[in-house]
């Protein structure tokens, strides 16, 4: 097996990966990234460059790729603040990489990270599967515009396409990014490694959370699902689970004790505020749930998981 | 006023340039097309090219227009038959005029001629303004990817756009031509030119339709309605009428005789059913209706409309 993964030198990415590498001692895996801050090992291939760019793509995917994960993108608060940009990387880059797979010897299955960022607007109270994307950011509406070419290039028989729509992915290692969810990861990763986290909304904002570890799991399932059991939009909004800030750090205090929780503080960012609002909070995921994808079964779990993974990283 | 008709050399696109000439006689009113079969006068100007070039569009833009109609595109069959022919006309096209639209001294409106084949596969008996899009060709691919380039581009402030999804238009006057819905009006115009036209499709497929006069008045409508009318998705789906061929038939022999009516000969067309087969028939247009827009009251009108026009025609 000959696997892909854009955006490979990224946390989830690398994450993915290292499953991957697990589950198929003997593929090849290559990761295409513009950069990759922590090496990935001996064991899988790099390439250095620019998503938008053919002849990256070409370089990346070789003539024999099966399995694409296309998780490469620019984040919300970077498209939303650098407009060229984000269309370039997130539409162009995903353009380019459907015609790169339309030139493989067979189509591949394509696997792609979209966003529940694609709605927004005027929402129900509970999202399910029929709700239309209505994206109130320029990422989520390149999100939703590569959703639909996944779609078509599948229809066409280009491509076996599988577009998986993220919640929020809280805990995040490493630093803060651009992504307008950041604080989502950062009031639990700052405090458990003693630091104070600066929270720009308020404690009552809600939040649809899946964890690093079952949005891995989520790539891997959606890759091995046969193409019968997907609609011909090829979309499926994961399942996840919805909490109030204010309960992820009283879940947060209840594994790691109050002063850990007391390391947030509140410092409005209506810039942040404005973006996070648009988003959607809860859902019902019945076709996800039908497919065999899992949510976690709580947030003390997730931050668990998050202190030990933190722990296996410093010892690694 | 400064406007611009993309497709102004199109057959709604020439009604809509003398429509807008009847209504503002000092309007500069550029037309912009890859060919003019019927020379459209000289009260408009006339650029000759390509959609998809910047240079194109910057030229036919200038930097002081002030309303753009984009109805220029490759049809639906076209689109279908030749996948990159359909991408660079119908989204790299749509983004080129974006972008060009951006540059201009002040946001223009900019109404969108989408389509109804934005939706297929699985539908609901009747659809209405929640219907999510999931098109079945590359034409509705890039129809509803244009739409929510768009709403982005109106979020941002570049444009203050207008989508409306378009019934299928008959009676179209002239040829036939690549658009799967060419039948539609091709069993009306022909039979009352006294030829025999063969429906590619059975007597019992439903058709949702507006007339060239009613899509006409629709744009003009579009680009007067004030922008707080309009919902953040900018699209709407226009009112018609629905009716099956042999509803068509019969309503064309009650105006023009039965002889008429009996030109129409049936030589089934799978690839043509095949499409069809995956377009909406009924529609709920709640918020179109309460935005002012108008449906053809009847069929025989519709009819008598073409007749007229095309007496008319002869005469000119």
């Amino acid at each position: 097996m000959n696997i892909l993964i854009t955006g490979g030198g990224g946390f989830i990415g690398s994450r993915l990966a290292a499953a991957l590498r697990k589950k198929h001692p003997d593929a090849r895996i290559r990761l295409l990234d513009v950069g990759f801050p922590n090496p990935p090992g001996k064991s899988f291939d790099c390439t250095t460059g620019d998503l938008a760019a053919p002849e990256v793509i070409a370089s990346a995917l070789g003539h024999d790729t099966d399995a694409v994960f296309h998780l490469a993108a620019v984040v919300s608060g970077g498209a939303e603040a650098d407009f060229d940009l984000g269309y370039r990387v997130n539409l162009d880059g995903t353009r380019a990489l459907l015609e790169g797979c339309r030139k493989l010897a067979r189509p591949p299955r394509l696997v792609f990270a979209s966003s529940v960022a694609a709605f927004g607007g005027t929402l129900p109270d509970v999202l399910d599967d029929s709700t239309t994307p209505a994206p109130q950011t320029s990422y989520g509406t390149q999100k939703v515009i590569s959703e639909y070419l996944v779609a078509d290039f599948t229809r066409k028989g280009m491509i076996d396409g599988r577009s998986l729509r993220l919640p929020t992915i809280v805990v995040r290692p490493g630093k803060p990014n651009l992504a307008a969810s950041s604080f989502a990861s950062g009031i639990i990763r700052e405090p458990l490694a003693g630091a104070v986290s600066e929270c720009p909304v308020p404690d009552t904002t809600g939040v649809w959370i899946l964890s690093p570890r079952r949005v891995v799991e989520a790539f891997v399932h959606a890759l091995e699902l046969p193409s019968s059991v997907w609609p011909t939009t090829r979309v499926v909004n994961l399942p996840g689970i919805t909490l109030t800030v204010r309960e992820m750090i009283d879940a947060m205090g209840r594994v790691a004790g109050r002063e850990t929780a007391e390391r947030v503080k509140f410092k409005p960012d209506p810039r942040i505020q404005a973006i996070v609002r648009t988003w959607p909070v809860r859902f019902r995921t019945e076709r996800a749930d039908a497919m065999g994808f899992k949510a976690d079964p709580d947030f003390e779990s997730i931050v668990r998981d998050h202190i030990e993974s933190e722990k296996a990283a410093a010892t690694a």
